[in-house]
């Protein structure tokens, strides 16, 4: 297989569409929802059970790798796939966002960022060199490059400010992956964070610069970081009008089921998110029929699986009844039975959409969702 | 298969035999290992893991699945084995080791025990009687008796006092299981408990009594809980000179390697223990060549299996510098694959104990283990 992106199907009626990324002998169909492995382990989860849950890709932290196990160690693996036994495609984030909400003192200059760790206080410092390096050691198959995130609503002067940032260290990059991957026959993909806030002025210079420097798709960042849905979904409407059809869209940290059905529509192809983790971590499964709280006294002895329409192991082995006492009894299978639904749920809604879109029937099959998602039987 | 308890093999230079017990259809084949699934849940591992692992038979608590999920739950299921959807063979114990350990506020009467419990401090009252009904409930393979637990060391008088309250409750206790279990065609087993603190004459009167009143096993209580090893091993030869040969020995809460080793030279079938899996939590794991702590500095790097001689899931797919990573960065997924590895572990080697035992060579294989697990690699 051929490294490229291919269109396979538009829906008529609304932007949704299906395509194809091939990296390194991978195929990754979207619409795709990308479990969260932060540390290289989706939460509670092993390698087999992302397997059985139809993972396509999943998503770890260049910030996170890096601090632990450390890049030394990934070397010595020949990458994350290695490490944590998981031979299906690998996104990595830059760093960027984790560098700006998780480590303190960081400063940043022309030619980086400055940090102390979240573990143990101890300095470092990112360059877009450098990170293009560590996920190098990573070995992942789709890279990003460091980027200067805001949290929203941010001022114009203070995002223009902080999109030249962007763009510089995302040239740097660009130009640094390509010395790396020359001489590969099968090289991995590398795409552009989009910033620019909510300023479609500086989104739409964003993608211009992403698109004529060469990146193989658009992850929109600085979105879903405080400001309001309807904001959001504008900017990203906008984004899509604008944006070339040849690259794949990747929404970063999406992960409402709902959201996930609105982006897709507007014509994002790829999400990630912890949230079907960490709200399975507490006691949240993301249903057919909307969101439950597990430890519900209503569910003591209710002997139906979580979601009847579900095909996880969880939903095909064990009662309601059964998780909400491990979930009230501290069981750490809690945590692992409820991860696997959340996540095999929102697989699912992505399998439903593709169906949709391949029988031109996307808006319909939305619907249906909805009436039954919002119902709360 | 009916219902009964066949020696298949004793070893000619040692005690140690092979023995199967077969209950409801289902087959024990001693010496056996039996995980805790303490509140119906073998801590961080499905039932599918536990069938990957080759468990026989679980042990769960009749005193922590009364409190939660409670006996309307568990009648509402049909018992244990449709609540947490395993099949095979569970051992309930009768929740007086947990009375005396876990609750506070217990009084001790002829008819039986009053104590509050330690999640909400709510009060209860256990009677020989009611124990058989919620084990009844619970639908184990094999039952116990209410039980006085003491700690050792114990006073003669204190342990003849208590032994004689004990020999009350079981005599009560297999009346009223018989009572109930009349018209079944296939019904469960039921096990004496054996105390009597380190006095031989306790526990050669507690023996007999326990034979004569039709128990179908002997489960060794009030051992390892206060006195040396010598002194339990002592006591443990001794009760095996004196005990019929024609019912399974089971030694209540062993689970150090060394000890089941030895346990099962002496002429023991049966083991639990919480340690495999509490170990696993503490980032101890059991090997081949000894315990190993796997946060330890020099598995940062080690591409080798945790065991190379282990069977597991988490030897054949993981390595020690993942494993490592899991512990020190506190993903859930560590408890798991560790509670895997070392619940192999016990299982493996009482595989090892069987083959060693048909080749009238337990001496030489223990004498292999030793060396080896002593070596410290």
């Amino acid at each position: 297989m051929k490294n490229s992106f291919n269109v396979i199907k538009t829906d008529k009626n609304s932007r949704s569409r299906i395509t194809e990324i091939i990296v390194r002998g991978k195929k990754i169909i979207t619409p795709v929802f990308m479990p969260v492995a932060t540390q290289g382990s989706v939460k509670a989860l092993s390698s087999e059970d992302l397997y059985d849950l139809n993972t396509q890709c999943i998503l770890s932290n260049t910030y996170h790798l890096y601090l632990r196990p450390g890049i030394e160690t990934l070397k010595k693996f020949q990458g994350l796939h290695n490490f944590m036994n998981y031979e299906r495609a690998i996104l990595t984030d830059s760093g960027g966002f984790q560098v700006y909400s998780l480590s303190k003192l960081r400063k940043i200059s022309e030619s980086g960022v400055h940090f102390s760790s979240h573990i143990d206080g101890s300095g470092h410092f990112f360059t877009p060199e450098r990170v293009i390096d560590y996920q190098s050691a990573i070995n992942s198959d789709i890279w990003t490059h460091l980027d200067l995130c805001l949290k929203n609503p941010a001022e114009y002067n203070e995002a223009k400010e902080a999109l030249k940032k962007t763009k510089n260290w995302a040239q740097k990059s660009i130009e640094h992956f390509k010395k790396l991957n020359r001489e590969k026959t099968d090289p991995p993909k590398i795409f552009a964070i989009i910033q620019g806030s909510t300023y479609r002025d500086l989104r739409k210079e964003s993608i211009e610069w992403a698109y004529s420097l060469g990146f193989d798709g658009f992850a929109l960042g600085g979105l879903s970081v405080g400001e309001s849905k309807k904001e959001m979904f504008e900017m990203l409407d906008y984004i899509i009008e604008i944006v070339p059809k040849d690259k794949p869209v990747y929404f970063m940290g999406l992960g409402d089921p709902v959201d996930i059905w609105m982006a897709t529509k507007s014509g994002a192809d790829m999400y990630d998110c912890v949230l079907p983790t960490r709200n399975a971590r507490n006691g949240q499964a993301l249903t057919t029929y909307g969101k439950i709280y597990i430890k519900n006294a209503a569910y003591k002895k209710d002997d139906f699986p979580l979601d009847p329409e579900c095909d996880c192991i969880t939903c095909k082995k064990y009662s309601r009844a059964y998780l909400s006492h491990l979930y009230k009894s501290s069981e750490l299978l809690s945590h692992r039975l409820l991860s696997i639904h959340n996540i095999r749920f929102l697989i699912r809604q992505t399998e439903i959409m593709k169906k949709a879109i391949e029988e031109d029937n996307f808006d319909n099959a939305f619907n249906i969702f909805l009436s039954k998602y919002n119902s709360n039987k």
